[in-house]
Order: C-alpha cells, then structure tokens, then sequence
C-alpha cells in the first residue's frame, strides 16, 4: 500500500464501489471483458472517469481491448476489501434496525451482522431473523469476542453519540450512522453519515434552487425567443 | 438566486443540512445566539469551514457577537427548501421501504410520504401507518394530481431503473434511490444514491488501506524506534 492511496476522495471509493457492483453483475451474466465507456453507460459515468479512477490503484486493461471482468472485479475488491466476510454490530432495533437487518445485499456483499443490540427491555431477547436482540451493556465483549470493526448505528439522535463512544471504546474503527445526528469521532475510527433527511435536503435544495434557476431561465428564452 | 448558487458543492449542501439540524436543536434549546466555533465544536467541523459555507450564501451572524439562532435557522430553512412542506411518493413496500415509511424524523423535517406503491397484489390495499399501498399502475395518475416532485425508490436493483424512468416521465424531478443500483436520469433531475452498502465499503475500505496504513506505520516506528 502506497501512500498515494491515502489520498485517495471519498467520491473515487463511492464510485470504485459502485464499478465493483457492475462488474459482479457483469460476472454473473457472463460477460468476459468490458471497456471504460460500455461501462460508463451502463452506469452513468463517463469512460474518462473510470480510467482516471481506476488509475489512481494501479494498470488495469488493455488500451482498445477493455478490461478482464473476473480480474477487474478481483482487483477492486480487494482494493475495497470486499474479498473477505466482515461481521458487523448493529445498534438500534427499531424500524430501520430490523429493515437494515433484514436488507438482503448486506449478506450478498460480505456484510454479517452478528450482533444486534437495544436498550429497551421489551425487545432484548427477541429474535430477529437468526439474530437475538441482546442487551447494550453486553456490546463491549461481544465486539472484543467476535473482532468486530464496524458498527452500525440506528437509534434516536440524542443517543447516537453515547453509542459511538462505546463502540469506539471496545474497539470499533468504523462506523455507519444512520440517526440524524452528527458524531464527532478521534483520528483513526472512520465515519460515514447516512441519515436519509440529509439526503432528502440534498434534494429540495436542488428543487428550490437549481431546478427553480433553470425555469426562471427557460421562461426568459420563451419572452426574449 | 445568484448564478453562483448553482455552483455550490454537494458536499456543502450536506453540511447545511446538518448546520440547519444543528440550528433547530438549539432553538429548541431556547438559545438565542450561536458562534460559529460553539457550533463547530458541536458537530464536530471547524469555525472557518462553517464561516465559508455560509459566505456562499450571504452574510449572517456579526464578528465577535456570533449568529442569531432563529434568523440563521429560517435563512437556512429557506436555502434548502425546508421551509415548507413537500409531497414525496415511496415505491417499494419492502422492508426498506415499510421502515422509511415510519421513519419519524421525515414529517418533522417536513417530508410528507403521501402516496406509496408497490406492484405485489399481497401487498396492494394493505395499510402502513396512515398509508394504503397503491398499485405501482396508480404511479403516475397520484404523482400528477398530487404534484409530487421527491420519489423514494426502494425496489430490488434490477426493478430500480423502471421505477426512475416511470417517476421521471409523470414528473417527478428528485429521486432518493436506496437500490443498489445505479440509474441514469436525464438533465434537470437530480438523483441521489443512498444504498447502505456503498457507505459500508466506503468503511471498508478505509479498514482495508488507510487503518492498515497506520498499523504499518506503527509498528514500523516501534522496530526502528
């Protein structure tokens, strides 16, 4: 691992992750080799993108013949490291808890959540799929017992950062959080905000904003055309 | 609305999001005034990030006297449209789909899930919550005579692409996708990919390289240390 991967934008492994979902599907359909740009249709994105992406890890492909699918995928999942099985603590199991638990492509991809936790009596103890909800005060040994990494996190907002810092405190280095709150966490533990309101503002701000530009825009054409 | 609004980077709007959060809380709080850097310590960004984000927008708050609660809250509120109500439509009464469905915090930020279809005739005509679910044929009539500008697609992957195509041509301008899809839409649509499992290879991969990296290093300035 090269320094040069530490630079490396969150938006490139966004989309690496999102060319390793092609490439799979391309995989099971038995597709032998791709090019940038039927890839780039396929998904949106320009051939230069791709190429400029896939450049930052290393010599892919061949110019004018495209890439070797299987050993594309390989590659890229390695670099996402996705080849492997994660196990993965989800906290929280309420209506998106029990949703994230029962979200098929998580298994598909490598994710397993082993260990679901709560606060509320009247849920520990149930079972949820294969999974037993078990009391927050056992996170700290299970994630230590079962080496996990990553966790996730669903419960109400004020209580976000309570979690966090305990999962931090048993040895969680990365975290998904999915309560409408902001988490501050120290260097080295990672944190990715997927609270679905913020991405909801992400799209009336584009409504009341640039949508509303480009009508104001089409309407000045239509009395000045 | 300065051309220099549509410039604005995604990764600004998102911080918004999160500052206009922030701001509520604080009203709730009954706190009158906020510095930027009170504010910053709280979410966990620095002072300048936030004095620089909200210099795209105008000029808010005095220096040394910091920025009024309520007028940055409204200000902001009405930058990101969320100032008012706003119809969204859900196709997918999966799992997914049924947990965003009672997924309190929309209608407190004003996301109003009024119409939700599926195209299982199990599930057509059952009720969630307020909701009865529709039948995905109902799509285009509802989003017409509910003027519905916000789907949120929570389909399988291979069903997603259908689903965009049909929202768009009944009008629909903003899509929030959680399929582990990616779909294409054409110019003067914005779309924003949620899948939970592109955030977790992002964590991943930050396991993967960059916490590796640090172990690497660790250990490499205790043998040479």
């Amino acid at each position: 691992m090269t320094s040069k991967t530490k630079k490396i934008a969150e938006t490139t492994i966004v989309r690496l992750s999102i060319y390793c979902r092609t490439l799979n599907q391309l995989k099971k359909e038995g597709v032998k080799t791709v090019s940038s740009f039927e890839m780039g249709k396929k998904i949106g994105y320009n051939a230069a993108q791709i190429r400029k992406d896939l450049s930052f890890f290393g010599t892919f492909g061949k110019p004018g013949k495209g890439y070797l699918v299987n050993e594309l995928t390989d590659e890229i999942s390695q670099i996402l490291g996705v080849d492997r099985k994660w196990n993965v603590a989800l906290i929280g199991a309420g209506n998106l808890g029990v949703a994230l638990l029962s979200y098929p492509v998580f298994k598909e991809r490598g994710f397993n959540i082993i260990s679901v936790f709560d606060n509320d009596v009247r849920k520990i103890g149930k079972m949820i799929g294969t999974n037993t909800i078990q009391d927050i005060s056992e996170l700290s040994d299970a994630v230590k017992a079962l080496n996990i990494k990553i966790g996730i996190i669903s419960v109400p907002a004020q209580a976000s950062h309570g979690i966090a810092n305990l999962l931090i405190s048993s040895g969680v280095t990365a975290i998904l959080n999915f309560a409408p709150s902001m988490i501050t966490v120290p260097e080295g533990v990672e944190l990715r905000n997927a609270d679905p309101c913020t991405e909801l503002e992400c799209l009336t701000y584009f409504l009341n904003n640039v949508a509303k530009v480009r009508v104001d825009r089409d309407l000045l054409a239509e009395v000045v055309g």
